[in-house]
């Protein structure tokens, strides 16, 4: 390893080259931690592609990292010999925002939150929501297709880019940055790199969408009798409503407890806490009472049965409350100690007779407590099993294999994704051989072989040969 | 020939196997025609497993068809040999409408209009828009990326698009129909296909996205004084307007001039034609008065000289009247009989300056009469050139290469597209090697001849190997 170091500070620079400092060699989760290997920082997308042909002629081994905020391990490699990281964070430029586009362009490296706010400068909306979005970067979340809680109305991160500058294993370059809303000459090589995780090339810079903003927001708490209700309710008030659901989050009682039990100084919004509810958001146009509009339906769906209480929030600080409860939740979670934690989707009229099923057959393993929530107006559950209340998360960590098998297993039954958002990184891998289509994984591989010859895109990451 | 006509027929049956007829072997443009050649019509994916799985052990070349309106070639082999016709005409069933998805389920040779008509059935939108829908199948769609004139709101198919079914051209099943709204699950083979143009696998169903329909639509023909001012109109008519802006077409003097000389029986909006014209679609939610609505700000955008003179249709029958000006204008193209036409998209703040520049190179090959119109929102214009007033196009087809190296080196040199929305097929296949990105074309390459190693699908269509 020193060998390869020593050459690449001769190569390229010792401004250029490091060894990486211990937060490279982990990730959020702790699940994944690399022994100490070589870090890059270039600053152009020149360096970039001559340090990709640098490794592509020694075949050594590249992890691109850009905010090293990904769940499955994606950005770190227990397993790598003769790797190296290339971290984007020196990409950091905004190279233009175009509002009579629509557009803005960004290098790999940005923070998610400054495109938003280089966004809502020029009066638009950038409008991917991530907990992270104060440490990601966009290159990440296109090479990881990030998700939020958005989707529902406005698309997944590539729903959201018009297109993407990459340097390709060979350390070629892909120019594609044009901000045209239709180009249809060849293959989509854009999207193909685009949920990759690295593992065909580096994008070093986007062509991201933006949108108008809302004129006004509401925002609203509702306690439902069950999951079926709140499908029924979503599909009502996005029929009747005037303007965009832009998000509808399925919350358990489960939460609020966890939230009670580590977080005890976030208000909760009901005074009795409902088995199920639903945070949801609507966009809408100006002119009209859109808090109005909503308590109305919301009125009418209680005559229906689809609610059984609701709260709509009458200021901006009773909806960051609201907002609050729910990006709490992910910590509370971390505090109790998952045994498994899941990012699955399922389609969504199938959701409640999975909800329904899935504990009794958990149960035939032990006794747990489920949390399960999430982005039910995408189908997107986060449906997590922690060891029942009292028990130390450590003497059942033996199960975590288990539940992870019978929690995929029921979610490939009910034709969902055993990665909704997160990807599959190194974390699910093997899953995504197991439950994965024949014919997909057959071209993936032969994708992989082609654009990557020697396999030294993010080694190990995704798909594998065997 | 005969030969393998006789040999696909004893594996196949004749009921599934004929000589094709002339339909299959010419387009509607008439620049390609096909030699005689055999075709087969299965009925199911298995069916089409089989034969690719036959093609691919023979080395038989294979062209997928659909409804055969695509405008580039790509349904047509002139130089065909040892090549066979998959028409996917019978695999038309709709597997299924799933409004609580939002998603419907059809098999690659349901009528586009079909699709559109079971979505309204369920009080969904399908919002796909071809002046060909009647004879378009769903499967070619996706196999071209079709644009359209609400990919303004709705995106092009491929946004359209949560999953397909795909034969590979080896013969695998790529069994990717499921309705999710997110699924992380590996490359995204999906979106390579899309936009293929049969190239890389026959799609033989797909899963789309459904949408509310929209409560009201207001429709409107405006006089703007140039291109410029009608993309100031434009961010105007979004910031202010409450609604989803559903089409934005540019239409110069020149298109009403044709109509007037072809189709005089066609009524004009304009007492005084215009030298540039928009019709404007705005889709609004209940509850307001659209129409005044857009009067009003219209009247403000008159005040900022941002157009001259507007029409709000008052009925559907004054809308409709619009939209079949605007509908006709490529009959009353094809009438008149251009020397060259294209389909370019050019940055949206460039287009002013495109207009205004390329007029003049042109001039430097002779005099010609210019007809450029479609989907400013997108950026999206046909430009298209004809003879002058009085000439014979046959005079002048000799200029017809010439005409179209500069308007693509215009094109190029404004960062725009040589193919926005009909695809590469035969038509555009040079120009793709002459104005493509390097890159990009070193990595279809790679990825062509890696899920195609024998060159099977679609031989000569899109990209070639030299």
């Amino acid at each position: 390893m020193t060998d390869i170091l020593n050459e690449l500070i001769v190569t390229f620079g010792d401004d250029n080259v490091q060894l990486a400092p211990p937060k490279y060699l982990s990730e959020p989760r702790r699940h994944f931690f690399a022994e100490p290997m070589p870090l890059l920082r270039p600053r152009t997308t020149s360096d970039v592609s001559d340090i990709v042909r640098h490794c592509a002629e020694h075949k050594i081994g590249i992890i691109p990292y850009g905010g090293g905020t990904g769940l499955v391990g994606g950005q770190v490699s227990p397993t790598a010999q003769n790797t190296v990281i290339i971290s984007l964070e020196r990409m950091n430029q905004l190279r233009s925002v175009q509002p009579l586009e629509n557009a803005i362009t960004a290098e790999a490296g940005v923070i998610l939150a400054d495109v938003k706010a280089a966004a809502d400068d020029v009066d638009r909306l950038f409008p991917l929501s991530l907990a992270s979005e104060g440490s990601c970067c966009i290159g990440g979340n296109l090479a990881t297709n990030a998700g939020g809680v958005q989707v529902l109305h406005y698309g997944n991160t590539r729903d959201l880019c018009l297109g993407i500058e990459a340097v390709l294993p060979d350390g070629q370059i892909f120019n594609g940055l044009k901000p045209l809303r239709k180009d249809n000459t060849g293959y989509d090589l854009r999207n193909l790199l685009i949920g990759s995780e690295g593992s065909l090339g580096i994008i070093t810079a986007v062509c991201l969408k933006l949108f108008p903003k809302p004129a006004q927001i509401a925002t609203a708490m509702i306690a439902v009798p069950n999951p079926d209700a709140a499908i029924e309710l979503l599909a009502f008030l996005r029929a009747s409503l005037n303007g965009a659901m832009t998000a509808f989050e399925l919350i358990h009682k489960q939460s609020y407890d966890f939230l009670s039990e580590t977080m005890p100084q976030i208000r909760q919004p009901f005074e009795q806490t409902p088995e199920w509810s639903v945070l949801m958001e609507l966009s809408g146009p100006a002119g009209v009472d859109l808090n109005a509009n909503v308590s109305q339906k919301l009125g009418q769906a209680l005559d229906q049965d689809l609610l059984t209480d609701a709260v709509v929030a009458q200021s901006q600080t009773q909806s960051d409350a609201f907002w609050t409860v729910r990006e709490s939740i992910p910590e509370a979670n971390r505090l109790i100690g998952s045994i498994s934690s899941h990012d699955i989707s399922i389609p969504i009229s199938r959701i409640p007779q999975f909800i329904k099923e899935t504990p009794a057959v958990l149960a035939t393993l032990g006794d747990f407590r489920i949390n399960c929530f999430g982005h039910l107006g995408d189908g997107n559950l986060h449906y997590n099993v922690y060891p029942p209340m009292g028990v130390q998360r450590d003497t059942m960590k033996h199960a975590s294999q288990d539940v992870q098998k019978i929690i995929h297993d029921q979610t490939h039954k009910f034709g969902g994704s055993i990665s909704a958002e997160h990807g599959i990184g190194r974390l699910k891998s093997k899953d995504l051989i197991t439950y994965g289509d024949a014919g997909k994984l057959s071209a993936m591989r032969a994708i992989k072989a082609a654009l990557d010859p020697d396999g030294i895109m993010n080694p190990g990451a995704v798909i594998t040969q065997n």
